[in-house]
């Protein structure tokens, strides 16, 4: 569930959304298509996703540069994707483009924490 | 629900995690407080946070700086909610510190879409 990130720098696509709840079968199949498509992008290092009950999600893709974010973007089936994401499955959403410069895990906090 | 951060370029913490499911009203108390506690701190710009029924969290906040997040991960109450979560809330984690470069929301990307 934990993307496998190289070192940093990379980049990350933060996706925070509110589904609508309109036809959840076809967007399950959809992002499981676009995650799938993703996957197949030159650039991609990994995702991580999670939303709750009450409609909010946050997906972040991680990506070697800002070309390969620009590529998917341009993707055809991903274009189809995200036009439905705006007129059918999501209230309203933000996307965020970002240069990630460190990373840690909880076995690294504890290292630290016990020096 | 969505942050209302600024125009870019600002900071983003990304916080993956993966709960233990153990002490769960404690953990909720402290997280409460928690954010109440980065609110209250300079150049803490906003948050997102969802998690899902299999305990999967993502929780993103946004600073105007590298310094404010330093100075937040130094506090000393977020420095005693910390170590309990190493301990005790999470199975693992990842914390990825990333600066934001872009952002854009449904509306931007229907008027981008419609010239």
């Amino acid at each position: 569930m934990f993307a496998k990130t190289p070192k940093p720098p990379y980049f990350a696509v933060i996706f925070t959304s509110k589904r609508t709840g309109s036809y959840p079968a076809d967007y399950e199949h959809t992002a499981e298509a676009m995650v799938a498509g993703a996957k197949s992008q030159p650039g991609f290092l990994g995702h991580e996703n999670t939303r709750s009950e009450d409609g909010v999600g946050i997906m972040v893709s991680y990506w070697l540069d800002l070309d390969s974010i620009r590529n998917w973007k341009a993707n055809e089936d991903h274009r189809t994707a995200q036009a439905k994401g705006r007129s059918i499955w999501y209230e309203d959403y933000r996307v965020r483009i970002a240069r990630v410069e460190r990373e840690y895990s909880l076995a690294d906090s504890e290292f630290k924490n016990s020096r």
